[in-house]
């Protein structure tokens, strides 16, 4: 007889206005999407090699080893259910733990791909599609990562031998920080300066072979080996992020990735008519899956979060009656809300981004360039924007989970721990916020001169009338008018922009400016990049959503979304006198009133993302919110709790107590 | 011959303007302070059983053994050194590992002193005091954290046999969480709700024990286990946070710690003549080194981004010279000096803390009342504002030292993981803000009736003034005033309370109005914490301060702390219209001006904080900031470098790589 289950949340999820299925489709992206995250999910979830409660039980060596028995029974799985790429990148995602195989398929395939020429591609891609190699991509040195132009590591042309000897010449020069390269790599894309002769001529891709194929040992010339543990229990400690250095290590010619630039037999260095652009055709190709990712690691946070503010109860018993659930406090409500919303506003700005992409690619083999430094720009702002947001946000969701939010078993700490990353890795969060604000300077530079701003930045071609523009709003609920939010938004990013850009004009030198007020700008690209997400719900909203309630529930959440960084940010509005007090005042007024419509929906809206208990790995967050019992289960697991009386009792505890610590073991 | 040690950060020691040994002082507090804790420090340091970098490499068993060992160790070289109670207690805070004997000092002790009759304390305490029991304080249950009036923890008293019946009636009532508890302590306070017949009379403390005192085994109807692992490799998991069942467990009635109210041999409750208020001095003390604490886990952060910073270069190298220091980039300042400010001004407003509490004592002493829910709040108040800046300031440091800030030997990681729980447990931040704002509205609706407002609220009763006084900055250095600040943030706060009071006075109900408006009134309890931390560092510098420069520096910091405050939150300041937008851009031209005269000084000033590498325990932080060779070295210990071939090769990637998954060990 199976186990009888409760629904502890039942009476929340009846109190749902909307058509959850509906919404579970509207959030996957399509039906085929739902189906396929769906079953992908479950096959995940079902199988016992996949257990990830353990994790914070293992020692290191036990963790990697693990991993990789995981990383290899997916591969069995993907292949045994034939699999095709979409599923298999779905399967792995629901695997849940960063391992050597992210790297390979997510960054050492790609720069082959694109860096690769045809040849190239055709001996090394069907290699790593089958696994018969494994790869890394090692760029970020000891002493460089954000200034990739100045790495150290050498990769110079030997003509006699038509060889590259890669050398480190520097202890800063040793490679460090690559996924997958301390321990399970075959293979590395190594970035390095190419000297050709006494030049130097830029830094470029090279595949090296690491490991031999026999018995996995180091070539001779290699020295790798793992970094050592990182933030949190299993955490990043799955993955073998490794350290490199080479001692004059040969490789052929034709290891050189060369679709961009050539080095000839004689050792020439050659330009091939392949667009250098390409490259960020690659960078908005992996900014934008960053983009997504963080609309699903914050919306799993979010899900635990709402869940269990349903389940917890505080204060406020009336006659012996159950107490308040502390979702229904308001300041509950205005910590989780906002980043509800924000889930579902990075969810639709990451579809959006997947479109650009698709869009820079054809403009690109139509070697049209014009939308490209925009779309290159716009993803690297959102990718700083939505990772931030997204580390902060599952802090604060645990920080909403009270006490019991810092326990292993509410998934919440290795979630936290497990993203921060994203803020550093593929683009510094303020380096890339500072590229952005290039951008925009220079688009306001040139409004007036004739060069119309593209894409994200169009807006900017209304410069006069955004510039004195008034906000109409009287009342609270003119808040609730998406052409109003949207031309708030608008008029605060353009008068930052126009103000900075001022300032800057009147500066002597342009780069010492540039950087003396580096902080303002950021600040201007924030705006600039809350802008076009909030821009991107309001679009969504005005496509065709089927369902019960569905279109509500989105319009209630965009204005949340949008009416919560209006406050957080009320000092940019007023300042730039794009509101007035009274009418942020207002929209504080109406924000509130959507916090009362967003309440009976909370739990149905974090059903929607359709995780699986063994995807969202939280006792807290459990989809039938029997929490209480099963955190208490859980403790017992603990191997301090192998006996009564703890290991060391003898040694340490008792002399102490007993005041014979001259007797301790010390 | 010891090891050459050249000193990477000499000319960044060279530009300080100002006496760093002087400043030391300032920070410790005293001379004698300075002295005493450079001694512990010391001592600590060199004791190589306090080592603590090998904390992520042990399971949890080793690792709590470990603990257990230090504590021993601790305590035989507090007796043999005859260390006094303050000189102990810094000893303690060096060894820097959370640990059972934090609990016993910090709560156990205090309860038995704040609650307990004398016979109780002449009974209990010398027990304590020797260590010959250990003990902790058992509050938080699974079902009730903050609402401690909620507790279900049973204590019935038996007239016949004279005894408390302690009892757990529920899943929920179990203690959850009580530091210590797990498996270290023979004792524990206990609070549980009081039934005398069939009357419930609100909960209090009784000392239980827990252990047998001859073998450690639990005693009979007690179960008693660690509740698990939480955030973090090392962390807080060194802790044995504890669950807790009583099944009718039985204690003498003199174990009810009977201060404030007792219970007689026939079964009756009398409250004692002693104030019930007692209670909040307690915690008003226990607060009060909350913030200390927060000011030093704070600089501890900023001391290691500081250092590192200045030691990390990226990009900007001009003709083949040396890359820019990333200190030099003016958003990494924007991050992290007011950060470093925060720092000093959390210490100054800590000091004055530990002032408040003696002047509480006192009066309670003499039986005055009259400042001490205003004491109570203010202390609350800064408990939650000092945590939750130093929490995120922690996770900012770590994000400014870029990719290395996530390695486990940065210490960034420990440090957040090890603070984070400091804004829920005494008091949940978001809890305690809003009985910040209940006094405040409550001192708001007395104006004018007479009722003066006292301590750190009186600025309101000028609020005729504040309501309507103008801001007079015309130009960036007329924000340098401190009378000028302090008339802006008091014009700030007073405006945004009293505008919530009016709101709330237009509502039907006041406690669902407060409740309604609960969000709003958060910020607005945030506004007079900042107030009274900008007004602590303003009096600070009316002190006598001495030591070349040493005066300057603190006022620039000063100036940083209070003026990135009101850009960060200008939104409140102009809806307020405390101060108009050109004032507003104003203060931010100014505080750009100031982040270049903290510039030369910042290493200086995280040295003045005087903290040894051990305590710092940050491979990046480290005081010779000789840190790749330091980084690089550490990673060779990972037992994953062990071997050249990871453990599982043969089972998992071997078979994988020659496509022979039928083979694999899955
Ligand atoms: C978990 C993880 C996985 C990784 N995986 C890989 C991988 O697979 N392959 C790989 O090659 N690398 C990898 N990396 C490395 C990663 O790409 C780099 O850490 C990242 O690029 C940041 O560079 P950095 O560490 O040099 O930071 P730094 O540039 O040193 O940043 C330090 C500080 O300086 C500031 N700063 C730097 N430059 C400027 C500027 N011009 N203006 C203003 N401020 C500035 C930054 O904002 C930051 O606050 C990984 C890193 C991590 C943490
Ligand atoms: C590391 C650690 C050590 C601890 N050590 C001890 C110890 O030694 N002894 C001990 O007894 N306890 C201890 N505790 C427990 C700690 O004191 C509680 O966790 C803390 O009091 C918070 O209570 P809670 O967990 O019930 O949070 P909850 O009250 O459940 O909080 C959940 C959410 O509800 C919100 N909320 C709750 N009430 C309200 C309200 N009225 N209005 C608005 N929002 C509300 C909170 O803001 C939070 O977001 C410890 C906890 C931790 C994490």
């Amino acid at each position: 007889m199976g186990e009888v289950r409760t629904d502890h949340l039942a009476d929340e999820r009846r109190r749902a206005e909307f058509d959850v299925e509906a919404m579970k489709i509207v959030w996957a992206g399509s039906k085929h999407a739902f189906d396929m995250s769906d079953r992908m999910g479950r096959i995940v979830a079902s199988d016992p090699v996949f257990r990830k409660d353990n994790r914070a039980m293992l020692g290191r060596k036990e963790l990697f080893k693990n991993t990789m028995r995981k990383a290899a029974h997916a591969w069995k799985r993907i292949i045994e259910l034939r699999l095709s790429e979409e599923e298999a990148s779905r399967f792995r995602a629901f695997v849940d733990e960063p391992a050597f195989t992210d790297l390979h398929w997510g960054m050492f395939v790609p720069a082959i791909k694109g860096q690769g020429t045809d040849e190239q591609q055709q001996k090394w891609l069907p290699l790593a599609y089958k696994m018969q190699i494994v790869g890394c991509y090692a760029q970020t040195e000891l002493g460089h990562g954000s200034n990739v132009q100045g790495l150290e590591t050498t990769a110079t042309f030997d003509p006699k031998s038509d060889e590259f000897i890669i050398n480190s010449p520097t202890l800063t020069s040793s490679k460090w920080w690559p996924g997958g390269l301390g321990k399970a790599s075959t293979h590395a894309v190594v970035y390095a300066r190419l000297i050709l002769g006494n030049q130097f001529h830029g830094v470029h891709g090279f595949i090296v072979q690491l490991r031999s194929m026999d018995d996995h040992v180091p070539l001779p010339g290699i020295t790798v080996g793992d970094i050592g543990m990182k933030f949190g229990n299993g955490a990043y400690n799955t993955m073998d992020n490794g350290v490199l250095r080479f001692n004059n290590v040969r490789i052929a010619r034709n290891q050189m990735l060369m679709r961009v630039s050539q080095v000839t037999r004689e050792g020439k260095f050659v330009q091939s008519n392949v667009p250098r652009q390409l490259v960020y055709g690659t960078m908005v190709y992996v900014r934008q899956t960053i983009v997504s990712d963080a609309s699903i690691a914050l919306s799993r946070a979010v899900c635990v979060a709402t869940r269990y503010s349903a389940v917890r109860r505080q204060f406020g018993a009336m006659n012996g009656g159950p107490e308040t659930q502390v979702i229904d406090y308001k300041t509950q409500q205005n910590r989780l809300f906002p980043l509800l919303a924000s889930a579902y506003a990075f969810r639709f700005v990451g579809e959006w981004l997947k479109w650009l992409y698709t869009d820079v690619t054809q403009r690109l083999q139509a070697k049209d360039f014009s939308t490209l430094p925009e779309a290159h720009a716009c993803t690297a702002g959102l990718k700083s924007l939505t990772t931030s947001i997204t580390a902060d946000g599952i802090e604060e969701c645990r920080k909403l989970c009270g006490g019991h939010g810092y326990l292993f078993s509410s998934g919440l700490p290795e979630l936290f721990a497990v993203y921060v990353p994203s803020c550093t890795y593929e683009g510094d969060n303020y380096v890339l916020q500072l590229q952005v604000a290039r951008i925009l300077m220079k688009t306001v530079s040139q409004l007036g001169s004739g060069v119309q701003p593209v894409g994200t930045t169009a807006y900017l071609g209304q410069v006069e009338h955004l510039m004195q523009c008034e906000c109409s709003v009287q009342k609270a609920e003119d808040w609730l008018k998406p052409s109003i939010i949207q031309e708030a938004f608008e008029a605060r990013a353009t008068r930052m922009a126009v103000a900075s850009a001022q300032k800057l004009s009147t500066m002597p030198n342009q780069e010492e400016g540039f950087a003396e007020l580096s902080a303002d700008l950021v600040e201007v690209a924030i705006a600039h990049c809350q802008l076009i997400i909030v821009s991107k719900f309001i679009e969504k909203l005005q496509q065709d959503v089927t369902g019960k309630g569905v279109r509500k529930q989105l319009e209630i959440l965009c204005n949340v979304y949008a009416l919560s960084l209006l406050h957080k940010h009320q000092g940019d509005f007023l300042a730039t006198g794009s509101i007035t007090p009274e009418q942020a005042s207002l929209a504080n007024d109406q924000l509130r009133h959507l916090y009362d419509q967003v309440r009976p929906n909370a739990v149905a809206l974090v059903d929607a993302f359709n995780y699986t208990d063994h995807y969202l790995g939280s006792v807290l967050g459990r989809y039938d919110g029997n929490v209480y019992p099963k955190l208490y289960e859980e403790a017992w697991k603990d191997p301090l709790n192998d006996s009564d009386v703890p290991d060391g009792y003898n040694e340490y505890l008792r002399p102490m107590l007993k005041q014979q610590l001259h007797l301790a073991r010390l």
